[in-house]
């Protein structure tokens, strides 16, 4: 029984990696900025199998920041954060996963030189503002990305990124090829020209006989044409094309009760 | 002392109003949809002078949104959900909330009512997964609005809200009239045609004068003028000024110095 337990749990571990992302940024929660990392960071662990599990938005506060990490790292496989790694006094989230992690903060020789080989092709002088940049938290390793000189760094699980969405974006790019992905997740999208409500009871039928299939209900609002988007996800492919093909089924049999025709674009 | 302590604290009270957010949603974390309740929250609560501290994202699973829910309103005066009130299987905010809160979820009569008058006009049947929609956690109040005859609900410091974006701004409308706001924080931004670096010591100087003006500095990235917007923050309409004041001045120096014009539109 120990070894089933034993094996279950690594079967468990191989198929199901999660994230937790941890947003960082005063700009977000006053609603001056509209943030974008988050749906990048969610459709880069989807293609990878990874399920992003958490988002934490938190200000530019060294407290804030160091519990919502220490609350995310010790739950989730990875975790992402983005923001507050650039040059000014409100660029503090080295300092914080310092703290969090319990390490110091010194300059790191290798990012200093990346930092100073740009500074010299552009004319500028290392000033104290700019050296912060190169603080990394020591047992750290760097994360180079093409865009920017300066870089993002991992320490445990966590992968400390950008806030500007291009320099996010690229240093996603760079610690792709270190992450280990689990089984992917399929998704099928079901268009039914009915509101939730004429669908509801039908799909939780179909649901309880597919538990392995996530189903989900999306009311779309705003269009002449009620619209209602229906989508499955799961690991097994045959489970979810199944269950696909019983909410077509329902969803044509709603719209042939109702003399329903989806206009071409609606359909997804 | 005891008397001065209890003024102070009450006088904190007035003045420093915060929130929580929490978005539920498997469709945001897989990256399917991006949100836009965040920040149309955001904006809400800083027009009305409360402090968006924290946003969580979790998915569709009770045990999730009861730890997220039980976690923001312990911290924060108000906390504010989106999504997972519909009829399908998938919304189980309400059973959550009343989990969070120990109580338990009948149909509420008013909201019945309310639905049943809405289905006469569209001509919909009382279904089971229609009547989710007036299941209301014991001792809550309707949050009604304009938009969706399916209510929002309110219980101790909690404003559970829809997902869709139109009805969850009207649902944010109608319940402004029952929030309290704090002191108002204006901002003020100044454009500078440099990158961090350049303006990142002295910015920090102006910071460390200015304890009660929080300064945030914004790189924007894409276009072909390097831009840095330097943003400032206060409840205190005298220090704002000063402190804006200062910072004009440096950039202005900062662009006489290396002969930066910035084109009209880069002002803000």
């Amino acid at each position: 029984m120990q070894c089933a337990s034993f094996y279950a749990k690594c079967a468990m571990k191989q198929t199901v990696v999660t994230a937790g992302l941890v947003v960082i940024g005063d700009e977000i929660l006053s609603g001056r900025t509209r943030d974008i990392n988050i749906q990048t960071t969610a459709q880069f662990c989807t293609d990878l199998g990874i399920e992003l599990a958490e988002v934490r938005i938190v200000s530019d506060d060294i407290d804030a920041i160091v519990d919502a990490v220490n609350a995310v790292r010790a739950r989730y496989t990875y975790v992402f954060t983005t923001g507050g790694i650039g040059p000014t006094h409100d660029d503090i989230t080295a300092d914080a996963i310092a703290k969090a992690f319990g390490v110091g903060l010194p300059i790191h020789p290798e990012a200093r030189a990346m930092l100073e080989a740009r500074w010299a092709e552009t004319g500028n002088e290392a000033t104290p503002a700019r050296l912060r940049m190169a603080r990394i938290p020591d047992g750290a390793e760097l994360i180079v990305n093409a865009v920017s000189a300066a870089p993002g760094f991992k320490i445990g699980n966590v992968h400390v990124m950008a806030g500007v969405p291009k320099i996010m974006a690229a240093m996603l790019e760079a610690v792709a090829p270190t992450l280990q992905g689990g089984r992917k997740v399929e998704s099928r999208t079901v268009s039914a020209g009915v509101g939730e409500g004429a669908v509801g009871d039908p799909l939780g039928e179909i649901q309880s006989r597919y538990p392995d299939v996530k189903i989900g209900s999306y009311p779309q609002m705003g269009n002449t044409q009620i619209m209602t988007y229906l989508v499955m996800r799961s690991h097994d492919i045959d489970l979810l094309e199944r269950a696909t093909g019983e909410v077509q089924s329902l969803v044509d049999r709603l719209h042939a009760e109702k003399n329903i025709v989806l206009p071409k674009e609606a359909s997804v």
